[in-house]
């Protein structure tokens, strides 16, 4: 683990971090019909609401805050201008602009929403770092929007080594981040893909002997990341797209 | 290439940006001795000077600016303490502080300069994104330090599709981004590892055919990165990361 992590240099910064967990939704849609996709590429503007239409009769929903702003100010779209909206949760429904005022604007469906459920592996990603939720949430959002993703990721409150151990345990696919140990790339070749899998990485510091233990034990796989001491952020992006190329392709 | 990169909705954004051109240089030092190593886990604080002492007979360099403010200021070294200097090109040395002043500190060598090379695959990465050579000169220095890597990324100024050919031609690895093409994961089964390697990651709203077409007939092999769409500098990171956890395994 060393090699991922800085050595801190002072006791203030020694004091263990709490674990931060949350749940990275990776899906494909080649199996699903083009509507269904979760990729409109070309398609239609995609936006964000919690509420969606329940069908196409009488399904109008209000549009505000930054999407609504996004939609008339940034992107200059008017009345009658179709759009996309979607739920993050894997609702999606396609509509117009019926009406704008001042503070929203009314979204009405031209179809009833199709529920599209992820197709590929599921990570759930537990990195000790900085808290910041309230940051992580709106880069989660601009992120989903970004990918054309409709499943957002679940952030889920900090946890305890221990707290993480029994989702450890459950999917065939657990990968620790562990200096030293087989490179992923080598490891992965005696994996098959899972519809869930897990991916740990310590905090700057390192796990204990004990806490790496017990990670074990529960069933993770350790894994190396060459040679370079990377920091906890780094470590956790190129361990997850090295894994979600591996698992989507 | 759709899938990587937004599509530009206005007209002054379809612009053609142009390519930034850098050579990321990555490299393990397995079969080096432990002294000569790139990684000084646990080691001595490691600073940057362009400069180094050319023996450890009068071998004294004066380290100032963000070097000396944070050998002295923030790691709060003192006049003996032992600390080894890298100047990016793959310079070590092993010294101590000699004197400290207002301005600057006096490095003396304790042992003459080692010079390592670069072990494994240097990737060469064109990106095509916004322009902010200053911040990135920053970000290169810090990363260095950060990764322990004594062989700094050398940044390039900005080509033309025509300018990235020829570096594209050289290595017998060379990929380029393409939406929908063979998963990277499954083109890397033909390939073999090799002392240098191109990516090339077009901009947002993408290569033009023409420009593409030119890309491959020089030499790249198109690699997919899945079925979301992806910035252009989270596109780079994930190949980068994975082509490096693939070629240093």
């Amino acid at each position: 683990m060393e090699a991922l992590l800085a050595r801190p240099r002072f006791p203030h910064i020694l004091s263990r971090p709490w674990l931060k967990s949350s749940t990275l939704r990776a899906f494909s849609s080649l199996s699903t019909p083009p509507n269904y996709s979760n990729q409109s590429r070309g398609g239609l503007p995609r936006f964000f609401s919690e509420a969606l239409p329940l069908s196409k009769q009488g399904g109008v929903v209000r549009v505000q805050g930054d999407e609504f702003w996004h939609m008339t100010k940034v992107l200059r779209l008017d009345t009658k201008d179709r759009v996309e909206l979607f739920n993050g949760k894997g609702g999606l429904i396609e509509g117009c602009i019926q009406r704008i005022d001042r503070t929203g604007l009314d979204f009405v469906a031209l179809e009833d929403p199709k529920m599209v459920l992820p197709q590929t592996t599921q990570w759930h990603v537990f990195a000790a770092f900085e808290n910041r939720v309230d940051r992580l949430q709106r880069v989660i959002l601009a992120a989903a929007k970004q990918c054309q993703r409709l499943h957002e990721m679940t952030l889920k409150p900090p946890t305890t080594v221990d707290g993480l151990l029994s989702t450890v345990a459950q999917p065939k696919l657990s990968f620790v981040a562990v200096a030293e140990a087989t490179p992923v790339f080598r490891a992965l070749s005696s994996f098959t893909k899972e519809a869930s899998g897990s991916i740990i990485v310590g905090p700057e510091g390192d796990f204990t002997k004990k806490e790496l233990d017990l990670i074990i034990e529960a069933g993770a796989c350790s894994v190396g990341l060459g040679l370079h001491r990377l920091r906890v952020e780094t470590a956790t992006i190129a361990l997850l797209a090295t894994l979600m190329l591996w698992s989507d392709s």
